[in-house]
């Protein structure tokens, strides 16, 4: 009951404490945004004043200096185009950083974020990093997602406080890259899909239908892409292909199918070429009754020396 | 009033209308048990008969000769494996089939479709063409899509018969194949989509995480592709690609951040070439600042002299 107390008090206390945003881009204003509205003691920074007007508006203190910026609370949320911008911007402020907490919300590749990770370490400050894959919009929404990485304990000390900008706020482990892996290792799925969709609409746009007149039926389409995804991911992490929903096999008898809509629509399809190649590969190697999923394996290079 | 009465009665009936299943492999099976379900006069043929035993247990009548089996009902479902298998099976019936109405529920082209229709018209019967992008299981329930083409006044008079197959039930336009061309526009999403989250899944198994971890993150990004397909169908419909909530240059500045997953998960991620050569070919012909829906303008070809 006692503990229980506890964490309340250090949950209510969290939705209060001062919050510094380095960057005031459309995301980072939308960041400042969410913690004012929050009642968060919020502090602005960027390298252009202009933008920080509306937040002022709103509450926010402007600070011109970065060290000051920076100084004003323990948790730092830094949300600048890229990773070196961050440093660029941060580096004068290192000593101010030290003891604090930083948060990186910025694109960019896991590389970058174990670069960032270092300096934070030999800077002596805690860091998370962070990604949002989402628009501006979406902060502060009970369902927007944002992935972190690192420092178990800051994250948890700061959970209550991270919420504030998406409900659906996860911690994917200790490697301060895992944020930004797991987000290339989703947002890989784009163009193909978006391609996917263009080439679609490119075919009933050939006869005259509109393109809009294609969406509910492929929406519905990716909501059933969605459904079976669990079961091909516990293939993959079983390694056991053996029961598929969907054969590979299938697929590729699919391959003259493809060419079908070339034909149709009178399209440029050779962009599916390096995946009916795959499938081609895949079945080659004896995977034509595995599930689909085994296409896996042919995406995996040979580990090569160390 | 007295019309809105007059079309419950209608659909009262057509609620009992005697319907033939001819082809009872999975799908087939599924059809002729929601024809039963509604109580629905159902006749059942399949070429090996063992496979009707268990509608012939729910209620059907199994018929072993094909004429018979179609003579039974005014609206005759087929699902066989391919429009040159349905028509092998029909052919014998064609002069049965003569005046009643042939629903084709079975794989296969547009180029089909338009053969079989040829054929329906030849013969004197009544002829929809329809197509079920789903599992077996999924028959029968108020959100399953079936897309349909073909004369409409045999739609309207059926509608509500061919609803109890599944509740999203479309009639795409006139034009016999226009089921199978957007079967095909929608169902080539598929392996493109599935690629992406299998190279994801191959990136974040290389760190030791299983790919199931991968999936709500995925879920939540094809929602929320999901969420941007009608603006952008609707900028392919406009041909106005000149706000773009997201512009090709974007994508194209990103190509790197696409060799920066094969370099972190050690992985072939060559299968996306031909989509990076397309966003440079876009850039090239000025596209930068436009909408990625813009890339519809490259798959299509310029048309050919007739």
């Amino acid at each position: 009951m006692a503990a229980s107390k506890h964490r309340n008090k250090t949950s209510q206390d969290d939705h209060r404490i001062a919050v510094s945003v380095i960057g005031l881009g459309s995301m980072g204003a939308a960041l400042a945004g969410a913690f004012l509205d929050a009642g968060h003691p919020t502090t602005v920074w960027n390298r252009t004043t202009a933008k920080a007007a509306p937040l002022v508006a709103r509450g926010a203190t402007h600070v011109r200096d970065i060290e000051a910026a920076v100084a004003a609370s323990p948790l730092v949320i830094a949300c600048l185009t890229t990773y070196d911008a961050t440093l660029q911007v941060l580096a004068p402020a290192a000593s101010a950083l030290a003891g604090r907490t930083l948060v990186t919300l910025n694109s960019g590749t896991p590389a970058n974020a174990r670069g960032l990770a270092e300096w934070a370490t030999r800077h002596d400050l805690r860091f998370l990093d962070g990604a949002v894959k989402n628009v501006p919009d979406a902060v502060g929404k009970p369902d927007t997602l944002l992935l972190y990485s690192g420092d178990k304990a800051v994250f948890d000390e700061h959970q209550a406080v991270l919420k504030v900008l998406g409900g659906d706020t996860v911690h994917l482990g200790t490697e301060p890259d895992l944020a930004k892996l797991y987000e290339m290792a989703v947002g890989g799925t784009l163009l193909p899909a978006l391609l996917g969709f263009f080439q679609g609409a490119a075919l009933v746009t050939s006869r005259g239908k509109s393109a809009s007149t294609l969406v509910p039926y492929t929406v519905k389409w990716l909501q059933m892409i969605c459904a079976v995804l669990p079961s091909l991911a516990e293939e993959i992490d079983t390694g056991d292909y053996s029961k598929p929903a969907s054969s590979l096999g299938l697929f590729h008898e699919g391959i003259p199918y493809d060419h079908e809509i070339g034909a149709e629509g009178n399209l440029d399809v050779s962009w599916l070429e390096p995946m009916h190649d795959l499938l081609r590969e895949a079945v080659a190697r004896g995977h034509g009754e595995h599930s689909i999923s085994a296409l896996v394996e042919l995406l995996r290079k040979p580990a090569t020396a160390a």
